[in-house]
Parts: C-alpha cells; structure tokens; sequence
C-alpha cells in the first residue's frame, strides 16, 4: 500500500471521476439531484454485473450445497412485523448544537455520540426516531407494504418450498441479489450510504445440533485477519491500538465464533480478495453486545480502508433460529425441516454473510485506482475478470480501408463474447491512455503488418508490453487471460 | 405448432408446474400471497438472468452503437411531472353489473368495452381513475417520489451525461434492464400483468432529419410477419379477419412506420425468434390512434398466442423528441445534442422497442412446454443457452467411489464454467426424467468404462441420442454445444 499513497484518491474526487467515465451519475442530476439515489452509467453498470456475476459464479454455481432466489423487493407487510423490522429497524436523527447539522445514530449512542460532522455536542431533544422501511401503499383499498430493506426475509419466507422442489439436505444455502430500500437519515459518502442499493446475500441454513463444520478446512484456518474484538472494545481500549492480527484458527478456539460462522467468514473475505480488494485494508469488527442487530446473537464487521476512514464493506450475522421461528409463529404455518440425516424435525439456525455490492464496487475502485507518473495518467488496474470493458480494438489509421477493415472484423468476432470497445480516433498513444483510465486490460491494434502476417498486437494494460497473436488465435487468448487460466507474460 | 396441440398447457397448469419445479413461486405464500407479486425460485432466477443476459449480449455488447444503463428505481419526482406520468399514467378501474368483478380498462373504452371475465355491461357509475405510480415518501420531510413505471426516463434524463462521457455520435442508443412496478388494477394471468415486474427497453436518439436507416439490410426488408393494422381495426372490420402477411418492406411502402421504427421492429422479433419462441405465435398489432399512449406517435405491439389468448408480449414506440423535450422545459437543462455529420444542434428524436421480461419468460416457457408421450414425462426444449441448468452429472452408481469420484471431479470443473447440477439418487432413467422436466440440455453418466477409457456418456434432452467423449475434451464440447457452434447430432 505504500508505494501506492500518491495515487490515493479522497471520495470525493472518486466521485467526479465515476462521473466524467461515465461509471455513476448522481440520479436526476438535471432536477438537481435526489439524496442517496444514483445511477450506473454505461461502464459502471458493466463493473457491477460483472461484480455480481463472480459473486454469483462463487456462491451459487459453483457449489453443490446452494441455490439462488430472486424475491419480489415488496412483499406482504407481515413478513416485516415477523421479521421484527417494522418495530426495530430505525435510527435516530438528532441536531449537533453546535454546527446544527443532522447526525444519524443509533438508540444505543443517545447522549454518548458527539457531531461526526465538528465533534460538538449532539441535542438530545431534537433526537427523532426514523423508520427505515419506505412504506408503499398497494391496490385500491389503502394496504401499506414495505420496500425491502434487507433481501434476506424472502430466503426466510420461501425456505420450505425451495427446500422441498429443490430437493436441497440440511445443511444448504439460499442466495440472493437485488435492490434495497432505506430511508436513511443522512445519505453520504457517494455511493456508501444510499438511500436505494444493492445487497448480494446468502442464508445457510444448518441442523442447531451440527456444531462442527465438516467444511472448515486449513485454507479457512490458516487465514490470518486484522481483528477487533468485542472485549477491546468494551473494556474502553482505544480501539485501533487494541487491534490485533489473528487467524480464523485463533478465533475458533478463543471462542468468537462457532466453526459454521468461522468458515463463512472466511470465505466472505476470499471472496472479496479475488476480487482485487487489498488484505492489509481489511478489518475484522466484532459487534459488542449493545450493537447487535435484534435479530443477532453474533455479528462481525468487515470493515474496508476507504478513503474516508475503515468503515464497514459487508457483515456476517448469526442468525441463529431467529427468523424461521418468527415466522413460523406469524403465519402458522411450519418451518420445521425433516433433516434425513438425524431423522429428526428441526428448525434450522442460520448463518447470514452480507454484502453491500455498492461498498464492494467502491472499495473495487479504490484499490484499482493509480495514477502513472511514468505514463501521466490514471490507470484503473481492475482485475481483468471484472474490468467493465475486455478488450479494445484499434486500427493502426482511421483512414485505411485496409486496416479498419480487418479491425471491424476482429471487434466483431470478439464482441459475441466480450464487451469490447472499437476506437480509432486520435493517436494510438492517446487511445491506449482513455482505455487505461477505464481499466480496459487489452489493446489490439491492427497495423500494416497485420494485412500480410494476420497477426495483431495485443498491448498489455498493467505492463504496457505487447505481444503479436494470430487473429484465429485471438478469440481463445484473450479468454485465457480474462479468466486468469493464462498470463501475459506467459505470451512473450 | 399442430402437433404439440397435445401438450398445450393452460396458465394455470403454468402456474403449478412453475411451483412445483422451483421456477415461480407466489410471494409471501406464508401470508397468503399478496396480488401482483411473484418470486423467481431457483431455476426461475437462472432462466430469467440467461434471458437478461442474451437480450444485453444481443443488444449492448454487440453493437458500436449502444451502451448500457443502471438508473435508480426511485427518481425525481419531476421526472414524472416533465415525462406526463403524473398526469396521464392511468387506468379505469369499473365494475360489471352483472358478476360484479372489477375489470381494468383504459379511458377511451368507457362506454364501450364490456366486462371481461362474463361478457355483461360495466357500470360506468363506477368507473374510478387509478394512478399507476406507487408513490414513495423519502427522506423526513415528506418529499413524495416515484417507483418508476419503466425503466425509460431515466435514459433521457442521462441523455447528455451518457453521450459526452461514452463519446456517442448519432445515431445511438441507451439499453436497461431492471424493476418497474405499477398499481396494477386487477393482477392477472399468472406473471403476465403484475405490479411488480422487469422491463427491458432502449432509447435509440436519431437526428431528426435522418429518415433513411443505413442499417435495414435485406434481411430485415424480408422479414415476414402477420400484421393488424390501424385501419382494419378503425374499419370495424372483424379483427382476426383483417390479419395479414406483410414483409417489413412492404409495412415500410405502405407507410405504416418509418425506415428506423421498421428496422427496430425488425431486430425485436429477431432478438424473439432467437430465444425460441414461435413465429406462428406472434402477430403485429398496430396501435389505433385513440390508444396511443401519451408520449407515442405510432406505436405497434407485438402479440404472442399465450395460453389465454394473444396478448402483447412487447411493443415498439416512436416516441419522436417528446421526452427530451419535456425535460428540458421542465429542468431548464439544453437536452440538444451537436451532430458533427450534420454540424448542428438537434434534439434527437427517439425510437423506444420495449420486452416485458416476464412476459417473455412465459412465452419461452409456453413454446418450450412439452409432454412427450413415449417418455411419459414433460420435455422442456428451451434452447441451450437459455436452460437454467446446461448440464446434470451422475454416477451411474451412488455407493462405488470409483464412479462418485469421477463424477464429482467432472461436476467441479464443469461448475466453474456452467451452472450443473450433481444427482447421484435414483435410478438413471428416473434422472433423466428429472433433468428433461426442468429442460437441462445435456446429462453426463460416468460409468465402469469411464474408469480405465477416461470418457463418459453425453446424453442429449430432445433426441435422447447418447455420445462418449474423454473427460478432457468434455468442456470444450459442452461449450460448443450451449453456444450452437456445434450440434449433438455431429457428435455421433
């Protein structure tokens, strides 16, 4: 990370580079803008589908043990009273006395919390509890249901029937990604705080007599994280200084967290580090007991360096039997599950792993974000498998038949597979530095040489080195080095 | 069609057989459902995100001349002020007089249309206006915003940050995807009109003066659909009889639409055709003048024989410059464009090709629907590529590790690349049933000769004609098969 400090960018020059590459726009922006809604523009919302799809690729498809959902964002209004959401899920908004700017807190933090925005002193009567969920009324005779705050109830509310038309044994997963809804206080932070995101998670459900976790193994062992653990943190020991290192080994046996929750903490975090995220900017939060959702019996935080300090990029709750038997009683009807192996009716616990996609996203670009002295410009070093666009394809001049003519081909062939941009405006040393700031991994130029030798060059984004590939070889090498089977350098 | 009469399936049977094999289930079943409201279960997700992802490779990823788009659900509510949904987006709600229920109709047809479920008089005492906008309150001050009603504003209100930050020259397009709710007055036909929904649609921005579309070759000219039109519906002329066969070039003769409505009408039904659906099913209804929506100068829905009759599956608007119009005299903001071809400031006008996503996810599954008579179970022929499952492995045997080994090896490195499904319970025949009623395209045995030849049996669902080929080459060969590049048939 060091190396890296002068290319750190703050959040808000993120925010107008994500808007001037067409990556996010603030929503409405011609009516001035709405608080906490934004837009995916044209490379943003192919970063974040293909964010979601290696989310998706890792969790769902390639396990035998999960399958995926998409559930309605409104739903019957008495999944939310038995979820406990339409009693528990709010904040409370309270005026700083001195710089008279809104906070957000939680109940928990009335008359401890001071200004996050000057450090004055927060006004305890100007406190005012505000409902997260946005209420929406439904038909003609005035029903009010709710936008979904969270994805998870509709993993709850369905468990039975994907349970039983899939055929699914204890224990197993249902995941799920889409659109959420909270009436935040105070939207900040570009894309961090929103009033309208994205949330990717996962319910495993597992018997509550199954302890150990026959899926824990030494690679999730032997993972080492950064951790702040509850105890620190109550006995009033400045936080960072109580920071530790500590493998998910270490944390089993301190007795954190069961084996069930160790291994899906583990593989939360491998999965945000395939995703290019930084290891040394990742933080392990421990909730304390006062801050567990109502739902919890035990939740970490997994926290991300951002550019305006560690904050949290995704979470995973013990859920335990929380929900299942929430509704149960709601609705009458059973949410017992016949387990073969124990030949015994049981109600699963549940372990949530959650994952804010926008936070994913935005600490995605944080840490592809340099600028190249060398170069003198940004380069977006995103790992080519998420990289909005693959593969940019230039002729050598724009007014060559000979050349544009084989390039429209080669763009042609390779956009049935790939996004790709075709480009031939401007020198080639400028149209390597646009594809550069978006990320683009490879350049392919078609020169003279090509006419004869069918062959182009591919140019290499983090490396700027080139290598000459033969046009029918080129669909299977730049598929080779997206999926990461081969490396450039394995080209030269 | 003739012979699958058959197997013709009501929507209702749709509806139970989605259920019952995980594709659909009613949200919030638990509380006894909530109208309008649906949950795509696990094989429902993954049909859904492969018909997503082939309308995005189709329509983004393999044009120059189109990009991508994410905009918020919830939008200014000005947007809907300056786009006239607030004031026009509206349906009848009427009562009949004779079995009481209550019939959605729209505006024009007070007076004229008569109940829908038993044929007798609407009581026009109590027709009643209903808004479809589900109206949102955000923030703590009250402010009321908008679930948005299609995904379509949000591409004009990003018109110019979309075309400076991709460098777009005209003509162009915005293409998104996602939810669109509207308070739909009386649900209906399964997934066909709900209030909550997905819709795909593109804004294609043309200067005004250019009538000629380059890009309507031959074979969009020779297309050959069967055809309403206006005239024959304003001359009261019975429907069905005035149908016609018209190429597009002849719609284009007679005047019914312009070159650039004509080529995208063109490319909508290729885009249908190549998902499965049925020629024979569709017919093209041109809109009458009194139902045009508010926006639309020429309008034509595109009808798919459904179970409960032809009904429109998507549709095809000339939207003309209305909206960036309306939104640069409601915002204030130029919505011109400078078109270097022509070297002048225009306002684009704008062809909009709408598909109603689950409108489509019906019509493949009702053209994939079969019930095979020799096999005494239903056959499910969607296409390869848009089978939510591409491929079911099995040991012959469920208790020879030398088979399950195999097997499970094979299953994970074909989940990397695909999503699979691992079954080992039940005899083979049984299995096969299994996969050929969710519509899996191909199942792979490993048996006693795939222990020393390295090779397994791939069986295809619609010949049930089996093949061996060495594990090694099982990935290459399966890719070919879900692309198209190569056909089972060349494999034996």
């Amino acid at each position: 990370m060091a190396e890296k400090k002068d290319s750190q960018i703050s959040i808000n020059e993120l925010a107008v580079f994500c808007k001037k590459k067409g990556f996010v726009f603030p929503s409405s922006e011609i009516y001035n803008g709405l608080s906490g809604f934004w837009d995916f523009g044209p490379l943003g919302v192919e970063l974040f589908n293909n964010i979601r799809a290696s989310w998706w690729r890792n969790f769902v498809h390639n396990r035998r043990d999960m399958v995926g959902l998409d559930a309605s964002i409104i739903s019957h209004p008495r999944t939310w009273k038995a979820s406990g959401h339409l009693e528990s899920f709010s904040d409370i908004s309270i005026q700083c006395s001195k710089c008279k700017k809104i906070n957000k807190i939680d109940k928990a933090e009335i008359g401890k919390a001071v200004c996050e925005f000057c450090g004055g002193a927060l006004d305890a009567s100007t406190a005012k509890e505000i409902k997260l969920l946005f209420p929406v009324p439904i038909g003609s005779d005035g029903m009010t249901a709710y936008l979904r705050g969270e994805t998870a109830q509709g993993m709850f509310t369905d468990f039975k029937q994907v349970a039983e038309t899939m055929r699914m044994k204890l224990p197993f997963g249902i995941a799920q990604v889409g659109s959420c809804f909270r009436n935040e206080i105070a939207p900040r932070d570009f894309l961090f705080r929103c009033r309208e995101f994205h949330i990717a998670e996962l319910e495993f459900f597992i018997n509550p007599e199954e302890k150990k976790c026959a899926l824990l193994d030494d690679e999730h062992r032997n993972l080492r994280l950064r951790l702040l653990d509850a105890k620190s943190q109550e006995s009033g020991s400045a936080a960072l200084g109580a920071l530790r290192d500590a493998t998910i080994r270490q944390m089993v046996e301190e007795g954190l967290l069961g084996e069930w929750h160790a291994y899906w903490l583990a593989e939360q975090v491998m999965w945000y580090l395939s995703t290019g995220l930084e290891p040394e900017r990742i933080k392990i939060r421990q909730h304390i007991r006062s801050e567990l959702s109502h739902y919890s019996s035990a939740t970490f935080d997994i926290d991300y360096e951002y550019p305006f300090g560690s904050k949290e990029l995704g979470g995973i709750a013990n859920r335990g039997q929380y929900d299942l038997s929430r509704h149960m009683k709601e609705s009458g009807e059973s949410m017992e599950y016949f387990d073969e192996a124990t030949k015994k009716k049981v109600i699963p616990r549940v372990i949530e792993p959650t994952f804010g996609m926008e936070r994913a996203f935005l600490a995605i670009l944080v840490s592809a974000y340099n600028y190249d002295k060398e170069r003198g410009n940004i380069v977006l070093k995103i790992k080519p498998e998420l990289a909005p666009v693959k593969v940019a394809v230039f002729p050598l001049l724009s007014n060559k038949p000979e050349l544009t003519n084989i390039a429209a081909a080669v763009y042609c062939e390779l956009a049935r597979d790939f996004n790709c941009i075709y480009d031939r405006s401007g020198s080639i040393g400028r149209r390597y530095a646009r594809q550069d700031e978006i990320g683009t991994p490879f350049c392919i130029t078609v020169d003279f040489d090509s006419i004869e030798k069918r062959d182009v060059t591919i140019r290499d984004r983090d490396s700027t080195k080139q290598v000459r590939v033969l046009i029918p070889e080129l669909k299977g090498t730049i598929r080779a080095l997206i999926s990461g089977e081969k490396k450039f350098s394995e080209l030269l």
